[in-house]
């Protein structure tokens, strides 16, 4: 049997301490080719650049890195990806992993995350695919206490395969007090209560800066925010069908039609 | 009784024709203020302005236009939303409108759709929400033939409400033979096929144009690409709970707590 290939991109950027982590647990259990941003792309969604060129340049960081290739791109995650397929690669995938994420994707997260963006752009084309990300955003964040689960679950997603339509939503809580284990989650219900700081440029403009504070809004223990809040890793199986069957029928009493 | 309050945005920018359209059409049923990007962002999916400063801009492109007020913001269609609902309405809106775009936001274009990545983050902070497409991406689009059905389904949307957590993407085909109708529908399963199209720069640098092809893999008649193909409007209820609760129960067979 040849080696599992295995896809790692990010979206802080291919220097990223999150990246270089995941890709030294990767090579561990498949041959690793990354492509990765040249530049932090956090807050991307799934953006994709239609209207301005992409740049492919191959790296090498870090020769003991374990990557058989690594590449930047000028472009956003969901580009990494879309080019990976379609000109790097030569075959499918095994398995695309993105992150580790300096920060949490969890929860209402998922929405905004360049992380979550690449992962679930794999998915789209038919790769098993899963998002890490780690609940703290410092660059020098300790990424070691996540190794064993980051392999189990990408080793797993190996041999079981993912379901289709599906994506791994993988967060890692910041836990002083040690791991307590791995949960499969649902996404909670929470939004962002945002604070805009407005501030005057020295030419008199007025302008913002965006901040906010996490609401939760769901008490849920089957939820990723309770596993996180209990030192539990969350996986939420995420989907990029977005249709929301249980409201069609309520939908077709609505007159529209006369 | 006021008149409900309509916020209106788009992914094309303040000055596009469909938005222009929009306006017109929501002010025969509400109050109408207007906070749109200043420049095109398609393709943007869910992205945020994280990292550099936002501007709004307080407009007057078209006294006649019937809007209470318009803004320009330099930011993505989602912090257009999130400046409106925090810095600008003063109250919740009753309806948020996005659109209507220049081209289909149906099937899996949702995933990248900045038109309904402005629905979507309304829907999150609890405005019933809608994003119009018209499936034509030339910028002299007719959207005439369009205006009974977007105000009938705006129309319902404030008089039955939009089921919680629910956002609802409307495509409208662009059909010669006249529009059939309204029919609520499910995303149908699709991708894009990419092909890069790989070029030298004057200086001898390689870059890739993203381009591609869009490859239906879903033959169901309750889908939206099946609406837009007999000229029906496609009405899909969209969510931003991204879980695939089917998925959990073959999740817990995983091996990832020993």
């Amino acid at each position: 049997m040849p080696n599992p290939l295995i896809l790692v991109t990010n979206d802080d950027g291919i220097t990223a301490p999150g990246l270089r982590a995941l890709i030294r647990y990767m090579k561990d259990i498949g041959d690793v080719i990354v492509v990765a941003p040249d530049s932090p792309q956090s807050g991307m969604g799934h953006a994709i650049t239609l209207d301005s060129t992409l740049y492919l340049q191959e790296e090498n960081l870090d020769p003991e890195s374990g990557a058989i290739a690594e590449y930047s791109c000028s472009g956003t995650p969901a580009d990494c990806v879309k080019l990976a397929l379609q000109e790097l690669l030569g075959r499918k995938p095994d398995l695309c992993v993105s992150g580790i994420n300096h920060g949490s994707n969890s929860s209402i997260n998922v929405i905004y995350s360049g992380t979550m963006s690449a992962a679930i752009e794999a998915g789209i084309e038919g790769v098993p695919a899963i998002g890490f990300s780690l609940c703290d955003y410092s660059w020098d964040a300790d990424f070691k206490p996540a190794e064993e689960a980051v392999k189990k679950i990408a080793s797993e997603a190996l041999t079981k395969g993912i379901p289709k339509g599906v994506v791994l939503n993988v967060n890692i809580p910041n836990s002083l007090n040690g791991l307590k284990g791995v949960r499969i989650c649902r996404q909670a219900r929470a939004n962002w209560k945002e604070k805009f700081d407005k501030r005057t440029n020295p030419m008199g403009k007025d302008y913002y800066w965006l901040t906010g504070e996490f609401e939760l809004l769901d008490n849920g223990e089957d939820t990723d925010e309770w596993a996180l809040a209990h030192d539990y890793i969350s996986v939420v199986p995420t989907q990029f069908d977005l249709t929301a069957h249980h409201a069609i029928q309520d939908l077709n009493s609505w007159i529209l039609n006369e």
